[in-house]
């Protein structure tokens, strides 16, 4: 997919002001006043009917007057004559355009239509149209500022910043800016997409994957619309090695029909927007500090595949908290080699050698000793990130430049780690160590939490992008097939059933159990009767040819009274497994990211605890067992209290075949619902126990 | 308990410096300087037999020389001196020492043993002694500076500040001081405990916790050496309503004999720690930036038993970022009532009126609508905690001003609730909101989560001490019993064991049997076999009187012939119930906290998940209830899938009495482990199916 349809937009030669203002304050008078004093390179057509010049610029009564096309056109004008300026840039050959007005979707549904209207218009002259009620966009490398946003009172942004913010608010969109502009951020290209009514967040994430201007992309979502462009954009992302960090609020609009499903409903479809950003390695950030330590960490890019943590401090307390905060996220910290604990002893005999490293109050008196102790973790401890704590040493007039000669001379020898700092400084000298190359935080457990983030873009960058194995041929029934119908679809897919069969008569039933060994199961066999067991149709434990002979007498006679007009088939017979460990696996078509297949164990795991893992469709087997390792009750499938392992590769094989079935499936899928899947010991197999398909009419296929 | 024999430690009125050094820089010389510096108004006593007069001031050749009695002596000497030191200022009369000096405890046995008999010295002399190996302390309001610390070389603490800082690293409590600093927030006393010989955190909080000086108690801590004194410390400051913040890092040091104990071992000491914090209304900060967030806060001494957080935006998305993050730590956000909805509407037709209240820009154009919205949120929404979010509007030098007029106003007229800003602005504008008496946050989530640390707070100073009810009278047997004695001790302090009864023939067998009614099982009864189900000796499902008596002769064969050398006494009959849910309940002796008690739901929630709640004993059922309630699992007792819900209640009340009974023991009662308790549907009880009461030899008691 290819996102440069949005070059005229944020990357234009000429722009346009349809309802510019000579009032630099004004909506309309904002950007050019921005744009002057940035000194855009390009051509700047004002167009207001009432005046000769704008700003000093000439300005033109219309569109159609204008002497050349403009690249975009910015539009400030009230929302009825708003759809008509995008018709007007339109029909000049315009090919994007920016809508500040407000007045439309976000009012009524008056607003709508004539959103819609608008949207159609850009749509009929290939136009792309930001907004409208959006807040704009700037990109600051070559001056071109159309926002009306008042962020800049304090401030332009950092020069040569390579970070690009896509924010569906404008209003947060430019917090995230002022805030990173006040941290010596760099964020370049600025891009708020309002009411999202043509270009959505999607196609603005995309832009910046391949734009040569922007190393980190940060965002801020309340709600994914595009799902295509949106999937396409992240993994362009990651094919060009650029971090993503989100922030994705709210509960998301994606909901509709997912809900309805029982599966999709235990976690929400927060779980199921979760399972795909990490998919793609995106970082979620819970709040916007976290979202801008991790942003401004990956502008060193430099993203270990392997990430460990060293830590070296002056403090045994800063120490146990390094630790901790590591180990909440799981940020290993491998212990120092023995002989290099013994070199660090042999410096320092009362230091802490292990990681975290406590070099003492030593080190500082005897500065050298700081740069053979960094010297040792990064060459001997071999750690990718290497994080350094000197709290309020390191900002001591008299005590930090010789700590910077020190650390600098470590770090030249080591520049593919990431170095950080946990001090208190003055904000000269924090510039300084920035300088120098290090990364600064104050707070310790901020610079873990960014660090270790370096290492989950490492491990998406480095895994090679799943290759689309030939998906099945798969023809469905053309509607929801009975259970024993379901289960040979299932097992014609890959997901074998616990071994059953059909049997109308009684000898048939006896052979069966005869073939499968005891003990078996007995189900009444009718497509009338969906709740088997509501009806007393399901015998377990039964245990012998004569047993056999009864329970289909039973089952026969129980279903012609409580169900008599039903049409029986006769009796299912099944072995009957016991000692497995019960999951739940299943599939539910998500209205914006397709077929999406869960797993996690049976009974009130599910129910009471909601641990599942979502995962879009299809995805191989590797991916799958990953999934299921990552579950809270996964040591129930780890041999637990002396059992044997489960047989969680025949589970990782279902899951993958489910996943590769419901992928090729198409539309009409609408749910797959497996529970239980029982999961024997480990070279036992994992057979479906009970399976429902559930299949829509054609109508809702594409 | 008193913690004013900390009095001369922290506020004296004469100090001797033994090790005073004339030059400011060195560790003897720092303290003189700082409170030359600092002003304080006492006497110094500098101790240099080398000098006449140490940085201006008459020195004395040795402690017995001084002419007076110091209140406290500061010691920076070399080890082997400062023992020496110890016993002079003793001798002298002087009741309190501060050691700087390192290389005791922290070193090796050597140092620990040195120690040793420096704290016995002492003791000898009743004085109070902080460190060795510590930082340090100071009272700014006296300007008493006995401390090394290099951190005033960036800034005196902010005047006038109230609160107390207590930690037991000396580097990481200042580095808590120094950001607290930097961010205008007044810590006035800072004390670092360092190898606690002899006092230890508790006291230090215990003498905060009554200080007048101070509002608000902040705490770093590694590990609880002195649990009475902490406890102690703890309830004071929420009987005198002082909020604790403490951090609490690293694996406990309490471990040690908890270790052994299954049920312990379940969930780690931290657990027990987190309850016992919990236990106080003690928040515990996951890092330093929420620590001091909290304390800021709580600076303003309003901490709402309800507490309700009404928003205010000029933008939607901080709003559902706000809701996200005030849903993830539980801080209800009522809506507005409707009439104050539909009067904002009539303000703003295009506003959001529910909550988060979204003004949007137009209140900013029409300023005094900025003081109707937040005057119906707190006159109407009558909201505890109000969060107004205006980003950067809120730095804006233009606006600002406006925008303070109009919400000064209102918070003047609701001045008991808690008002925040999210605002991008200046320090100097910041200190202007300050000065009006806002809480100024940057980022929204942060603001919420120290807005919700305040209820935290309320609830804790709101309810009212447990009244320790009279403790059951409690006679344990000398060893630890049989499970049917275990049971009878159990049930005679109120937690009912299912009916059974030791049956010595099969007649009795039986007639226990007909007696509770079938189904019924029967355990080989042996004082002998522990663990009976590997020799076979339980037997389920038992439904008639001639199973009862095959089972009875199956029992003692298998006995007989597995377990040959084993006395037996017959066989238990008991009721066998279905249906109910299984718990786990347990007691464990802390060498810290005491007897702790434990409730789990039981199986995998407490084999897998470690779903497991503390709390020390005893405790009433209200509390009993409240941790059952917070248990993960807890839909499981409250009627999922359509089924009666359990009786809590009955569970609740077994859960109060056994903390009541481990409360009255004393300490030769080492464990109780009931696993499962057996829950009814609501009104029919709920039963110990299964105990063991471990009991310690005599020596272990007291």
């Amino acid at each position: 997919m290819d996102f440069s349809s949005l070059d005229p937009l944020i990357s234009p030669r000429s722009i346009a002001i349809i309802g510019a203002s000579d009032e630099p304050s004004r909506i309309g008078g904002r950007p050019i006043s921005y744009m002057q004093q940035r000194g855009f390179k390009g051509v700047i057509y004002p167009v207001n009917p009432k005046r000769q010049t704008v700003q000093g610029i000439t300005a033109y009564a219309d569109v159609a007057s204008l002497p050349g096309v403009p690249d975009v056109g910015i539009v400030a004008v009230p929302a009825e004559s708003a759809v008509e300026a995008i018709d007007a840039l339109g029909r000049k050959g315009c090919k994007a355009a920016i809508v500040f007005t407000a007045g439309f979707a976000e009012v009524d549904e008056a607003g709508a239509a004539m959103q819609d209207r608008m949207v159609a218009a850009a749509k009929r002259h290939s136009m792309r149209l930001l907004g409208p009620n959006c807040l704009g966009l700037f990109n600051d490398s070559i001056g071109f500022y159309p926002t009306f946003t008042a962020s800049f009172d304090s401030g332009w942004p950092v020069p040569g910043g390579r970070i690009g913010i896509a924010s569906q608010s404008g209003a947060y969109g430019t917090h995230l800016f002022s805030l990173a502009r006040d941290r010596n951020i760099g964020a370049g290209i600025v891009v708020t997409t309002g009411n999202e009514g043509e270009v959505a967040l999607g196609d603005v994430l995309g832009w910046m994957a391949q734009s040569p201007d922007i190393d980190v992309i940060c965002s801020y979502a309340e709600g994914i619309r595009e799902s295509e462009k949106f999937l396409a954009a992240l993994s362009l992302a990651r094919a060009n090695r650029k971090p993503v960090v989100m922030m994705k609020v709210g509960r998301s609009e994606l909901g509709g029909a997912a809900a309805q499903s029982h599966t999709a409903s235990i976690a929400g479809d927060d779980a199921i927007t979760d399972a795909v950003l990490q998919e793609f390695g995106v970082v979620r950030a819970r709040n916007t500090e976290e979202l801008l330590d991790v942003a401004y960490a990956a502008q060193k890019r430099i993203y270990p595949a392997y990430n460990t943590l060293g830590v070296m401090t002056v403090s045994g307390g800063a120490g146990v908290l390094i630790s901790d905060a590591a180990d909440a996220v799981g940020f290993p910290m491998p212990a120092m080699p023995q002989p290099a604990q013994d070199k660090l002893r042999s410096l320092i005999s009362f230091c802490a050698p292990r990681n975290p490293v406590d070099c003492t109050a030593q080190a500082i008196n005897q500065i050298e000793l700081v740069g053979e102790f960094t010297r040792s973790m990064a060459a001997d401890g071999g750690y990718a990130s290497c994080l350094i704590f000197f709290s309020q040493v390191g900002g001591s007039r008299t005590v930090a430049p010789k700590i910077r000669a020190q650390l600098k001379t470590v770090m030249d020898e080591h520049p593919d780690r990431l170095w950080a700092l946990s001090i208190i400084a003055p904000p000269d000298m924090i510039r300084e160590y920035e300088a120098d190359g290090f990364l600064v935080f104050e707070d310790p457990t901020r610079a873990v939490t960014a660090l270790h983030a370096m290492g989950r873009f490492g491990v998406a960058f480095a895994k090679a992008e799943t290759v689309a194995g030939i998906l099945p041929k798969v023809s469905l029934p053309a509607s929801t097939p009975s259970e024993a119908e379901g289960k040979r679809i299932l097992a014609a897919a890959g997901v074998p059933a616990v071994p059953e069969r059909g049997c109308a008569d009684v000898e048939a039933a006896v052979k069966a159990a005869l073939d499968f060994g005891f003990p078996v199961v007995l189900k009444i066999l009718s497509p009338d009767i969906l709740h088997k067991s509501e009806i007393g149709g399901v015998l377990l434990d039964i245990e012998s040819e004569a047993a056999v002979r009864e329970g289909f007498a039973t089952l026969i006679e129980r279903a012609g009274k409580r169900a008599p007009s039903a049409k029986l088939e006769g009796v299912l017979v099944a072995k009957q497994i016991k000692g497995a460990v019960e999951m739940a696996l299943g599939m539910v078509r998500d209205p914006v990211f397709g077929p999406v297949a869960m797993v996690g164990l049976g009974g009130i795991f599910i129910e009471v605890l909601k641990d599942v893992t979502f995962r879009r469709c299809p995805f191989d087997i590797a991916e799958a067992e990953a999934m299921i390792r990552g579950l809270k009750g996964f040591p129930l499938l780890d041999g637990i209290r002396g059992r044997k392992p489960a047989d969680v590769r025949a589970l990782a094989q279902a899951l993958a075949n489910l996943s590769a079935f419901a992928a090729a499936a198409g539309p009409q899928l609408i749910s797959i619902d497996i529970n239980p899947l029982l999961v024997l010991p480990a070279g036992e197999g994992a057979f479906a126990a009970d399976a429902v398909l559930e299949i829509g009419p054609m109508e809702s296929a594409k």
